[in-house]
């Protein structure tokens, strides 16, 4: 493996770097900070650039009915198993540059320079490849997060998903056809899925190490719930006649972040979303809706969680006088990733001399999704301080070139071998 | 006083219910709920048809630089003291149709009967009457509330009052200009000022009475502060590391609640408004803002609230981990209305077998911020069950008519004997 991983499909870091920081004028700020959220204007263009970009270096463009963007390079022939790369171009609002665009980025680059190796080498490749930009993966803007892998695994329906609506009540589905990207492509399941992702924690950092691999992920229970109360004027209306439904939110975010402390490092609580109606400083708020995320490694730890926090809801319900309404549950199982391909990351990297720390992952990543359908991993390059969603998130060229070596070079394996580099026993696919 | 209140100056309740019901389509819903945020183009509307209302009688028209309208009517020539009526038609988002609109459109129909009484009987009254309504009363759009009475009474300056942003930033100045009432119009203090308005309480509904008089008015505290955290993503970062700062929200909205439970009725707190930044479900919260309101008809509980609220917010960003800043404060005393108003207020209600019952006003009205620059004060008729600030706010046609009618009966009275009807030892004006 040593020889051709190093020497066989080299990377190009200026392309790559090129192609980062036009991406990154698609909703950047001078400050670093990155506002492209899914189907936004700003997340078009990003995408018609993508196109272009796909169009130059001969990729088929195909979009399907969520807007997943796919470039498929296919030299192996139409029979031939397809390997999918790549991550999601939306981001957080006022986020970072790195977080699911370096994926993309790195995918193009990666499909790019091994293909540029088999013509140098006037072979064929043992299988094709499908560049994937993922629609909504960070559920900012519409909820749930995850939401065009999701659909394109088939754990969620597409007409719900078309339906849901971002904080103006403006849905997926009019802002597909508003940025021309309500697609009609049915694109295959492929044989396999490789997603390069910057760690956005700091294990990596912290140990001085560059490269890692996610090999197992997070299971995550996500409540919408509402707090409902009656509105009024904050003036006249005694304290024991309000119905406050912010004071309702306010016991609940207090209990939540209770409720992780009991589990030490093995839960994670949030509300990052707190929606108050009708928001008015002189008036006794009516509803309160709270975006509540419980996170967990273990099964057990999380159905203990969700079950700790009902109870904590009814009460805090009936302290602030309020009712409530759980609106949306979305529950994700924890797992672990493809030992085929796992394995085959560790051999690369090992070729480079990384170590390839096996990760953790919290936080959803397409791949997630797609584990449930096909052989999936995340790679994962450092970030500086393991700052992500933030304008300071950083990984530095180097970091990033590395990464993208990495995975050229698990593509060239592959397309070499056949499946069988990720598979000996014969079963994926 | 008797006969000439019950008998000089009748008002024509058809024409009050057609103008109440014109005023009502401008930003009224199908459910009876009015959203006619200050300076939309609601508000723009409803002014433009008061101002078609105050041309049709020969009200002359005037408007100041932070918008308040004014209608004149003056029959007493140049030299004669000036009574000023009205309110405010702006609303709270999903409001009532009676909060402030009944007060302006009472006031036009008060002042058209007076005047058309003195016609009547070939005299000339001995004040002139000049209705107002005034920018901003509700500071549900902008903060603080009672923005164009403040600056027209002196107490807070024009300057920075138009340079106040709504949630979208957008400035007064710039909606002024957008709805077509930046005036320049110099407007003098008025001798006296009356403003009815709806109870919004239910001290007169369950007493079954239909009019009152606020004789006293609450202070109150008004606070925009801000927790501030640091963006992070809520799966990957560590509880630990958060820096939450919608949970140092959280403890405090906790905390208020119960130092209003410390002062018995004496007081009133609340958190009507929170903003969230960037209000992301998968990002922890960088930025939390509050709008609390501290009220009391105690200074020295005011005070005591105060100083306990800002020992919890110490407490609340320590417990979460984040800072916090004071974004603004807005302090107005408690105080007590007019004495010869109310006194007049009394004989007048009187001629129609009415109580009068006094009332605190703990929400803010227009009148409040007048007094400290003229003799001022607020009738009150009863809201059905209390309510106020939500789509089943309520005063019958009758009751409305009532009010109205003991308006007009002591602007009648004013304008028959002067200013000592409401200030017999001549120190007012």
């Amino acid at each position: 493996m040593s020889e051709i991983a190093c020497s066989r499909a080299p990377i190009d870091p200026s392309r790559l770097q090129a192609m980062m920081d036009e991406l990154s004028t698609f909703g950047g700020g001078p400050d670093g900070s990155m506002t492209r959220l899914a189907l936004s204007k700003e997340d078009g263009a990003a995408r018609d650039w993508l196109g272009r970009w796909f169009a130059r270096n001969s990729f088929a463009q195909a979009v399907d009915a969520i807007g997943n963007q796919f470039g498929s390079l296919s030299m192996a022939g139409a029979n031939a198993p397809v390997v999918m790369v790549g991550s999601h171009i939306d981001s957080q609002p006022n986020g970072g540059r790195f977080d699911g665009a370096l994926g993309v980025v790195a995918a193009c680059e990666a499909v790019l320079a091994v293909s540029e190796r088999f013509k140098a080498e006037n072979k064929l490749p043992l299988c094709n490849f499908q560049v994937v930009n993922w629609t909504n993966e960070e559920g900012a803007r519409f909820q749930p997060s995850l939401l065009g892998s999701s659909v394109f695994a088939g754990a969620t329906e597409l007409k719900w998903a078309l339906d849901r609506k971002d904080g103006d009540g403006v849905t997926v589905r009019q802002s597909l056809a508003e940025i021309g990207y309500a697609g009609k492509d049915k694109v295959a399941i492929p044989s396999a899925l490789i997603e390069l992702h910057i760690e956005g924690d700091k294990a990596l950092f912290e140990a001085g190490e560059t490269f890692g691999i996610f090999t197992r992920f997070w299971g995550a229970t996500k409540y919408r719930l509402a707090f409902l109360g009656r509105q009024a004027h904050t003036g006249a209306t005694p304290m024991a006649e309000r119905k406050d439904a912010v004071l309702g939110a306010a016991y609940l975010i207090a209990d939540l972040k209770q409720i992780a402390g009991e589990h030490g490092l093995d839960l994670h609580t949030s509300v990052g979303r707190l929606e108050v109606f009708p928001n008015s400083p002189n008036t006794v708020p009516s509803e309160a809706v709270l975006f509540i995320e419980l996170r967990s490694g273990s099964p057990d730890v999380l159905a203990e969680a969700e079950r700790k926090m009902k109870l904590r809801v009814e009460a805090a319900a009936e302290k602030a006088g309020v009712t409530y309404q759980v609106r949306a549950v979305d529950r994700r199982k924890a797992g672990r990733f493809a030992e085929g391909l796992i394995a085959l990351a560790e051999r690369t990297a090992a070729t480079h001399g990384e170590a390839a720390r096996h990760l953790d992952t919290i936080g959803g990543h397409d791949a997630v999704a797609m584990s449930g359908v096909c052989p999936s991993v995340v790679l994962a390059v450092r970030s500086r301080d393991g700052v992500i969603h933030h304008p300071t998130e950083f990984t530095s060229a180097p970091d990033q070139a590395l990464g993208t070596q990495v995975l050229a070079d698990m593509l060239y394996a592959i397309a070499s071998e056949g499946l069988q580099a990720v598979d000996p026993s014969g079963t994926a696919a």
